[in-house]
C-alpha cells in the first residue's frame, strides 16, 4: 500500500503549506478529528449505497421501477466523488503521487465508467469498482483491527507467491495436456461438449478445480476413465496449495504465539520467535 | 454459553428457596441423580421424534397416510415442552436470566412454531429448531466427553474469527467485481443465467466456493476464460482458510489430548505431553 | 486388526496338533515360506479377477458376448473360496475365533452373496465385496512397507475421530436446520426439487459439501441467497476438519521428525518425540 | 531429473572432442552464452506459438480461415524441432544416453505427432505434448529461481507418495464398493445413470471427489441416502491427503527459507531460522 499521505512530523518543515489545505488533508485523508471521522464515515456510506444503486439497477423490473431515482443517486454520488477527487489532488502534498499511488488510481478509475456511460452502453456497470474504495475507508477508519490482520494475510499470500506460480504452471499443463487427450477421445462424438481444444481446456479447469458444472462431460467410457484420472488428480493436488499456505501461516506466526512482536533493543530488528531469549540478529538480550 | 445455573455453593445463602423447587432443579438442570439422568433421556428421545415428524410430514404421501397420528405426536410433544418451558421459569433461580440466555431462548424458539403455525400456514417447519436443543441434552448428560471437544474446535474457531471475517470480505469484494464483469460478457446473451449482476454474484459465489451447480454456466468463450481464471483462483484461495484454522488447531494443542501446560518443576521448560510423567529435557518427575 | 493367528512361541505347548494342520497353517496363513507366498499371489489374482468379472458382468453388451465364460469364472472361484474358507476354518487353532474376526467375516462374506443370488436376482453385485480381501493379502505379504503407512494413517484418523465425530454433528445440525428453509422457501414453487425437508436436506448435503450435482438448485432470489450464504458457509467449514487431520498428522509425526522410533531402554514404551532425552515414562535417559 | 550433459571437469579429459561440437553443446544445452541464451529464448518461443496453433487448429471457425497459415507454421517449426533434435543427438557426449533420458523422450515425442498425423488423422493434436519442453527451458534458463521452488515441490510430494499411494488404494477401495451398491439400489430405475458397474463407479468418483456434475444423479430415496453419506464421507477424507502434505511441506522447511540445519557452536541447539546470525537460545555468533 503506496504511502501518499505525508509525514506528520515534517509538517513544520513545509512553510509554504496553507492552513487551509493541511485542514482539508487532515479532514480528507485521516480519521484523527471528529470531521475526518465524520468525512469517512460518510463516504463509506456513499460506496455501499452506490454499489447497492449499480446491483439494482442490473435487475430488470426493479430498473423499471425506480430507473429516475436511481439515475439521480448515480449522479449525485458520482458528482460527489468527483468533488472529492479533485480536493485530494489539491490538498494532497504531491498531487501526482497521490494520482499514480493505488488508492488514487482507485479513486480515479471509481468515477470514470459513470462518465464513458454516457458514450458507450453497459460501461456504468463497473462502477461496482467502487467497492475497492471501502478499502481506503477500512485503513483510515483503522476499523477494529482487521487492518493487522489483512497485512498479515497478505504477506503470507506474497511469500508463498513464487510456490503458487510453480503451482499454477504445473496445473496449466496438465490442462492443455489433458485438454488435447480429451479432444482426442471425446471430439468426434455428437451433443458433446469437446467441440475444440480450448473448450476441453475449460472442461479439464472445471473438473480439475472439483467446480464440475456438468456442461462438459464426457460421454464415451474410454473419456469417464481418463476425467476419473483427472479427478482423482485434482483431489489429491488441492493438498498441496493448502499445504503450502497452511506451513507458511504457521511459520510467520499467524496461527498465533509462534512470533513475538518484541524489537530488539540493540539493532531494532523484529520478527523473532515468542520462545527466542537472544535477538537472534545481532546477540542481545531481549 | 451463559450460565443459568445458580453455583451450587450459593444455595444455602438463598433461605427463601423452596425445598420442592430446589429439587425439581435438580431434575430438569442438573444429571447428577437418576431421576435428572431419566428426565434427560426422555427429553432426548421427544427431540429427535419430534424433529423426525416435521420432516416426514412434509413428504405428501407420508402426510396423507399418518396425518393424524403425526398431528397427535406433534401436539402432545409440544403441550409437554410447553410445560416443561414452565417448569424451567418456575423453578430457575433467576427466571429472567434464563428467559434470555442462549438456551432460555432455544427453548422459547421450540415451541413457538407451533402456536404461530396455527396462524400461519407452513410455519410448523421451523420447529426443525428443536434439534438445538439437543446441544443442552448433550452438556447435561455430559455425553461421552465430546463436549469438550467441541468447546476446543469452538475456541478454535473463535480465535481465527477475525482472520475469516477478513477473509470472507475479500471473498465478497471478488464476488461483487466477477458478478458484475460477467454480467457484462454474458449479460447480452440468450439461453444464459446472467440477467443481473445480483445473480451473476450468485453465479460468482457457486463458482469460486466450487460447489458448481451448472444452472448458470458461460456460454460465450471469452465468459469462459475469465470463469476458468476465477475457478483457479478460487482453489488456490481454498488454501487460506485451511492454513488459519490448521495452523490454529496446531497450536492450541487440539491436535490431541496432545499437549499439558504443566512446567517441569526442576527446568521450568514447558511443551510436555499430556501423556508425560518425567520431563523430557531434565528427566525430573512431572 | 483382530488377531486369529496363534502366537508362534505357543506352538509347541499345544501338544495334540498335527502337523498337517500346521503345515496348512503356514501356507494359508502366514507368507514366509514358498508355498504360503505362492497361495497369497494365487489368491490376491483370484481376488481381483473375479472383481472385475462382476462389474463386467453389469455392462450389458458385454455380458450378452461373455455370459457362460463368466458364469464358469464365478461360480470356479467362488467353489475355490468355498474351499479356501473351509481349510482356514479346520487349520485355525480357534476356528470360533478366526470366523468372528473382521477378516474371518470378509472371508465369509466373500462367498456368502453367490449362493444368495441363487435365490435373489441381482445379490451376486456384492460379490465386490471380494475387494475387502485384498487387505489380508496386503498384510500377508507385508507388500513393499505400504502396511506401515497404512496403519500411521488410521491411527491419525482414529485419535481425531472424535472431533471428526462432532464436527459430523455439526454439519448434520446445520443441514437440518438449512433444509427445512430452503423447503419453506423454495417449497412452494413449481419445477424445483425442494419438495420435502428431505430431499432440502439431500441439497443442503450435497451444496456444503460443494459437490453441487445441480439436480435440485434455488430458483427464488430468497432462496439463491440463503444458498450463497451456505456455500461461503461449507467452503469456510471445510478447513475444520483439514486443520484437524493436518494437526493430527504433524503431532504423530507421520509428516516426519517429530517422532522418534527409540525405545526407552529401561521401561521399553515407545512414542517419544525426536528431541527428547529422557524417556517422558520412567524418566531414563534415552 | 536426468542429467544428459556430460559434467563439465571431465571435458579435459575428453580428447577426442571436437571443437565444433563443444561449441554447440554449449549453444543448444546450456543458457551460460548469450548465444546459448538467445538459443533457449528463441526456443521457447517457438514451443509457445507451436502450442498455440495446434489449439487454434482445433476450433472450427478459425482452422476455416487460416488453414494455410496453420499448416505452414506447423511444419516449420517441427522441421526445426527436427534439426534441433538431430542436432542434439550429434554433440551429446554420449547421445543414446541422451535418447533415453527424460527431456531426450519429450523431445522425441514432440516431433513425433507430426510424422504420425500423415497417417492418422487427429494424432497431430498431440502436439501439445510439446508444452513438456518448456521445462528445459526453465531449467537452461535458471529463470528467476523457481526452479528450486519446484523441486522442494517435487521432494515434498514423492516423499509423501507412499501414504498418497496407500490413501488413493483406500479411495479406489470405496469406489469399488460404493459402485456396486448403487448399482443394486438405483440400477433398475428408469432414465438414470447407474446402468452398470463400472458407470456407477464414475459416478462415485465424481461425487467423492466433490466434483459433482450431475450427469448421473441418484433418483430414489434410498440411493440419495447413501449418496449423501458418501459426500460427507469424502468432504472429511479430503482432509487426509492435505494433512499430509501439510505437515510434510511444514518438516521439509518449504514454508519459507525458514529453517537452517545449524547448530549452535555454543549450546548445540538447532532450529534456528535461515537468516539467524546468533543462536536464538544463547545469544552465541553462528
Amino acid at each position: 500500500m503506496s504511502q501518499s499521505d505525508p509525514p506528520t512530523n515534517s509538517i513544520n518543515s513545509n512553510v509554504n503549506w496553507a492552513p487551509w489545505r493541511q485542514r482539508m488533508h487532515e479532514v480528507i485523508f485521516e480519521a484523527d478529528t471528529p470531521a475526518g471521522k465524520f468525512f469517512d464515515v460518510v463516504l463509506l456510506l456513499m460506496i455501499l449505497l452506490s454499489v447497492l444503486v449499480v446491483m439494482l439497477e442490473s435487475v430488470a423490473d426493479i430498473q423499471a421501477r425506480f430507473e429516475n431515482a436511481f439515475w439521480i443517486i448515480e449522479w449525485v454520488i458520482t458528482g460527489l466523488f468527483t468533488i472529492e477527487y479533485a480536493l485530494r489532488l489539491i490538498c494532497a502534498r504531491r498531487a501526482g503521487r497521490y494520482a499514480l499511488s493505488f488508492y488514487g488510481l482507485v479513486d480515479f478509475l471509481s468515477i470514470l465508467p459513470a462518465y464513458v456511460s454516457l458514450f458507450i452502453t453497459g460501461a456504468h456497470s463497473l462502477l461496482v469498482i467502487r467497492i475497492l474504495r471501502l478499502m481506503r475507508v477500512f485503513r483510515v477508519l483503522k476499523l477494529v483491527g482487521f487492518v493487522g490482520e489483512a497485512q498479515a494475510l497478505r504477506s503470507a499470500l506474497l511469500s508463498s507467491a513464487r510456490k503458487i506460480v510453480v503451482f499454477l504452471a504445473f496445473i496449466l499443463t496438465i490442462v492443455v495436456i489433458m485438454g488435447a487427450v480429451m479432444y482426442l477421445i471425446e471430439g468426434g462424438e455428437k451433443n458433446t461438449g469437446f467441440t475444440s481444444i480450448p473448450r476441453s481446456m475449460y472442461w479439464a479447469v472445471v473438473t480439475m478445480t472439483t467446480v464440475g458444472y456438468g456442461d462438459v462431460t464426457p460421454t464415451t467410457n474410454f473419456g469417464r476413465t481418463v476425467a476419473a484420472a483427472l479427478m482423482i488428480m485434482g483431489y489429491a493436488i488441492i493438498a498441496v496449495p493448502t499445504g503450502i499456505v497452511s506451513a507458511e501461516i504457521a511459520r510467520t506466526g499467524m496461527g498465533g504465539k509462534a512470533m513475538t512482536t518484541q524489537v530488539c533493543p540493540d539493532c531494532s530488528r523484529e520478527g523473532h520467535e515468542a520462545d527466542a531469549r537472544h535477538c537472534k540478529y545481532c546477540g542481545a538480550s531481549l
